[in-house]
């Protein structure tokens, strides 16, 4: 490998070397994350103030950069893989898919089109085949055997995004002219798609209100339609949230498809989180009514045990997509250009280039197989079911929004206050972090379990951390 | 780390040993990649052919797992990191940015926000702070000394997509409807402006006439914005291509800068593969006038030795960028939020999660040092100044365009059928790959010198490719 003193790259045995190291290193990590705090105490600017202000013009050595792991990241490290992280929704990882991004970065290979890359392009073709049925999904999504199709993004805001500018393109196809376009979503709905409708050059975005599950009220989304319509707006697009990012309320697909449908809108549904669950056919119900939406996201990388990124768009049509995104110059023409069974991915998303993403979905699914997955679902499903039901029991709490899968969300009876000390003091504790939160001026803590390393004990340890913490409130 | 029956990851001892495995694998297919063919021999569909229709149910070995790595995706491995690779541009890779990207993936941190990553944010900053010094770039680019500031994106043309997303932003503000909005570019810029436009909501792009360089004119430019403002367009963002695709062109950014200041349009320079170059100060007169663009994008995933995906977006005033993005809903708050020195990079892109990416640049920039990258950039571009004039002087060929960095872009005098027939022998070798391309009807070769492996004599060995292959057309 390092063939030349013009280029000094590291050699074999070096890259073997430091290599087996870094497995350690990481080996050890895991291990051994319980140990340490689930928040850094360094305050901004700490952790650069370690870093010279300019970048070295000599070569400097592995065991220094290796080194800095301990003595530089490690200080400002929020760990999202402690057993103790509940916070937002989990960052998923296991050893056998950060082996697999390990693999990927090393062949870095270009998934632009079929003919740069034909086993990163048909490896990601069959492994978002394998996930619409393991997630239960119309089988008309699979690319080969319907219309629709999977690709992997890096996030779901790049697919609300998408559908978005997509529903976009289509609108102004039919005349009407972006500014009088009009995109919805609950009022519990992700940031993701305020800031992807702005993004795509949407001036209407309406929150719709919601109903005392937190869901979309399909009425009151009817009602708001109307009303643009009279002042000359174009509904053209609507989200259905598969679990809100606040409480994993979940809208009613179904009734928002019939809305959407009477007015010809884009309909996508956002399952980041909750996608997951639906390798588990109970909880699918959830998710009623999901064969009518246009689009649907969902990240392995939060709950499906795949480090980030690892996002997964399906549309229902991909000619939809395709010919809304598709630019062929000549530097990217070739032979398989014109074959329909040759997938060029650089026409379903925004960047052109694209790594080998799959590999490691390729591997977790491999290596854990469907059953696994379920039990690691339907764990978590069950930690949260015990939680809430001793929140529940204890006359101090209250649940402030239905539990749909291993989200609990609370609040302290005495009120805000004592819900944001308690909260405080979980945080504190080093050995759990929950998300202080807010819904209608109320405040209440969100839970959400998920972690890779996460165990019932440590559960049963933070109810005792809230419990012990709300007798000295 | 395997702590429960329910959750099957692979124990501490398993991810040690195929993660050596792994590091061997992959020690093993960068020593021998030069014994590979570049290209393989596929069709669309062979690699699906060897895959099963649906996911496993029980759990597969690894060392199944790891097996298939040469069992299926090998055979259909277009080798981006052969020495013999000079077709597109390359995508960088080394040995010490796939360790970076390894330990990114394991710590599988989010940084959506400063809180939720300090190490990732600050040492992000710090190194894209160190870049703008590298490259000679403004010093008011850098976050800790300017108003600008860098954010690591996935790839150029997500650099493109924003700036065109937030140029359109403040042309709406001043009271402009977006359908009325025009960008602009060479007739030789990439399509991820046309395609970026298209996605932004632009209605008018217009393809801007370019000299006998193929770099953009900016007379023409001039008159088209003269001709779309008596239209009532508004002319609103324009993009320099520091390095056309097709051939590295320059356009003459300060002209452009002033043409762009007249009409207060933004001005995005894309230097996606040019940009590292700018470590060497003698390239630096290329894109003379950067400190007068609104935005920049460069990818060290392309020539700066670190593996896809990360690509440098810098702005000149980051308020700008922040102000067109930020969202601020309840659960992404907290006491950091409003502290200006502790980067929330949301609000910097599309995507809310983001990873580590920051890390393995920050191993290459401290692993090499800065004069190693300068020998790395220098090397390829003394070889392309080499191969190039043995073409020159050869009477079979002639070249097609000025070569500015490391791309050489010939023909056969035969005419556009030889020069087809002499790229098709090329390639059929398997040794080498360069990308047959097109430009005003003419054919021509791209050869492309930048891959990590390729050595002086590996460019020798092309030339007597094309030398031998010319003879026997």
């Amino acid at each position: 490998m390092n063939t030349s003193d013009s280029n000094p790259h590291l050699s074999k045995n070096e890259f073997q070397r430091y290599g087996y190291a870094l497995v350690d290193w990481l080996a050890e990590y895991f291990e051994n994350l319980e140990d340490r705090d689930v928040l850094p105490s360094v305050k901004p600017g700490d952790i650069r103030a370690k870093l010279p202000v300019n970048a070295p013009e000599e070569p400097e050595s592995m065991e220094a950069i290796i080194g800095d792991l301990d003595e530089i990241v490690m200080p400002g490290m929020a760990h999202w893989q402690h057993p103790g992280w509940y916070a937002f929704f989990p960052s998923g990882v296991s050893p056998v898919s950060v082996l697999g991004e390990f693999v990927s970065a090393g062949l870095a290979t270009q998934g632009m089109m079929w003919s740069t890359a034909p086993s990163a392009t048909e490896i990601e073709n069959t492994v978002l085949d394998w996930l619409v049925d393991l997630l239960g999904l119309p089988t008309s999504w699979r690319l080969d055997t319907g219309p629709g199709g999977g690709v992997l993004q890096m996030s779901a805001s790049d697919s609300t995004h998408l559908s978005l500018a997509v529903a976009r393109h289509y609108a102004n196809l039919k005349g009407h002219d972006t500014d009088s376009l009009v995109a919805y979503g609950s009022d519990q709905a992700h940031s993701s798609i305020e800031k992807g409708a702005r993004i795509a050059g949407y001036k209407h975005i309406r929150s719709v209100p919601v109903d005392e599950s937190f869901a979309m009220d399909p009425t009151e989304l009817a009602n708001l339609i109307a009303a643009d319509i009279t002042l000359g707006l174009v509904p053209t697009w609507v989200c259905s949230a598969v679990g809100t990012t606040s409480t994993t309320a979940m809208d009613p697909i179904r009734k928002v498809a019939s809305v959407a449908k009477e007015h010809g809108m884009w309909h996508h549904a956002d399952a980041a989180y909750a996608g997951s669950a639906m390798i588990c056919p109970e909880f699918r119900n959830l998710q009623d009514g999901v064969e009518l939406v246009d689009s649907y996201t969902f990240n392995p990388h939060k709950w499906l045990l795949t480090n980030f990124d690892c996002s997964v768009f399906w549309v229902a049509d991909r000619s939809r997509l395709i010919e809304a995104l598709s630019i062929l110059p000549p530097y990217l023409k070739n032979e398989t250009s014109e074959n329909p069974s040759a997938i060029d991915y650089r026409d379903w998303h925004v960047p052109l280039g694209r790594r080998f993403r799959a590999l490691k979905l390729w591997f977790v699914l491999r290596s854990y197989g469907a059953e696994n997955l379920r039990s690691f679902i339907r764990s978590h499903v069950d930690w949260a079911v015990d939680l809430e039901s001793k929140i529940v029991n204890d006359g101090r709490f209250e649940i402030v929004a239905p539990r749909t899968l291993a989200l609990v969300c609370f609040r302290h009876l005495g009120g805000n206050n004592q819900t944001r000390e308690l909260a405080d003091a979980v945080n504190a504790s080093g050995s759990a972090y929950v998300t202080p939160s807010v819904i209608d001026e109320m405040d209440f803590i969100r839970v959400s379990i998920g972690s890779t390393w996460t165990q019932k004990h440590h559960v049963d340890s933070l109810w005792k951390l809230i419990d012990g913490n709300a007798a000295t409130l």
